[in-house]
């Protein structure tokens, strides 16, 4: 086999795939932001990296650090890494620019045309994407991850009429991580509260969500999925079955549309797409940034 | 005064602050982490912005409507908007485009070099950024938000062994978020623990957490602001008084100190920035994308 060279193409996948290149996301901050989108810019090409996170970057020094790392970096691997940069500072940001790297510059790309096009200066200040613990901003958020803590699976009926959304469904329908989402990233008061064969029976809402009908907002499931789920915490009970989940997610729907709820089924969505809809859905006002 | 005519500059000035300049994020997808980028470069201006996420544009029809919308909003305010896109269509993106806009394209704009550095083609395929409810990723998170929920508070002592990290320290500290954002963003089992006057009294740690001293990390706060939080829940209280509080913080970080177990001061970080030390100092090791 030897005897006939890998083209140049193959050789890079070849090596691509017994070594996947190495990406640095470099932050003066968390970076979280900046490693969520490069996650999502490197999705598009099918194949694997290695993501490397390098947070709290705001000095020369910890640039210069971190640029001897994405050097040694591509030394390892034999060919240049890639590197996602969202430096504010102008220094650090040209000591990390001068690593052998394919460096993309994600802040700068952007604040230039937005400088000229609103004519003012952008203040090169770090730090200024997450609000700390002194901001009505970040108090606004930990209120609502307590409120969906303890609203979460109909806890408790004190306050619904604070909560900004109140998500219904079965059990396991996927209404606490959604009402953790949306409180964490957005601030927004979910309560969760579950439709059970009682309320099937009665045929009625619960009674403790008759007032807040507008607020209400449903998730349903593939009853499929939902056995698979619910057999992974209690294997082989009722509540696990197939046709008791059948019957569940049957009833459950025909309640919501008796009723006029919106929902949606989560089966082959991700927390942030639900997110997304309940917002859209029930057109929960965001604050001017 | 109205024969002072403002200079250009402020004119432009005082039409931001009375009306903020609408920005645009539009999305194939749910427009999350481009809404958090765009939010995170706007700080860098001293101005208020109104921000609109238009998400699930994943139609020529719907590219159309949101350029319609851009259009629209620029007329009413008297000046072009400002639009971030994350469009993955070639057609969608010419359309939006083609808006009356200042068009910031986030993700041509590092496709493009991508492409030529790793000379593959990238796929174009929409909705590659979040994982969906079939994946072992999304699995992943749902099982590490159900754990740190059933470890939320020191509730349970099962299964710590399969914890990735372990909060410690006074109630009110951070530690429920940090855990809950811990399992959201990065599918990490996050237990926590809290430090109570009778640890304090036996001078050591809760027994249950001795076998898992490498996983243990503390939060702490300042005795002040920790007083300020526990009188918005229990107003009055022993357990909110300034004297109390000053005695917990100070014998958790002595406990702390004296365990060998590092830990930071949460008063003046934002949930984000804990948890990126909590990664750091802890070194979990995450997945390659």
């Amino acid at each position: 086999m030897q005897n006939y060279p890998l083209g140049a193409r193959s050789a890079a996948l070849l090596r691509q795939t017994i070594m996947p290149p190495t990406v640095f996301v470099v932050s003066d901050g968390t970076g979280i932001t900046a490693e969520t989108f490069a996650h999502s810019i490197l999705s598009q090409f099918n194949m694997k990296f290695k993501l490397l996170r390098v947070p709290f970057v705001d000095s020369p020094d910890k640039a210069y650090e971190a640029a001897q790392r994405i050097n040694a970096a591509g030394e390892t691997q034999g060919s240049r890494p890639i590197v996602f940069t969202t430096l504010v500072d102008s220094v650090s940001n040209s000591i990390v620019k001068g690593a052998n790297a394919l460096v993309l510059d994600m802040f700068q790309t952007f604040v230039e045309p937005l400088e000229i096009e609103l004519n003012i200066k952008s203040s090169h200040e770090i730090g200024r994407g997450h609000k700390d613990a002194d901001s009505d901003e970040y108090r606004g958020r930990i209120a609502a991850i307590n409120y969906s803590l303890e609203h979460d699976d109909g806890q408790s009926n004190r306050n619904l009429a604070d909560a900004d959304v109140i998500l219904v469904g079965v059990s396991r329908s996927g209404k606490t991580p959604t009402s953790l989402y949306l409180a964490m990233q957005y601030g927004v008061k979910a309560a969760n509260y579950p439709l059970i064969p009682d309320d099937f029976e009665r045929g009625k809402l619960p009674s403790g969500l008759a007032p807040f009908r507008d607020k209400l907002f449903g998730l349903s499931i593939d009853p499929q999925r939902l056995s698979q789920i619910r057999n992974e915490r209690r294997p082989g009970s009722k509540y696990a079955a197939i046709e008791n989940c059948r019957y569940e997610v049957n009833e459950a729907e025909q309640m919501m549309r008796r009723n006029g709820i919106k929902w949606l089924s989560s089966t082959h969505k991700s927390i942030e797409e639900i997110a997304t809809t309940v917002l859209q859905e029930i057109k929960i006002e965001r604050a001017t940034y």
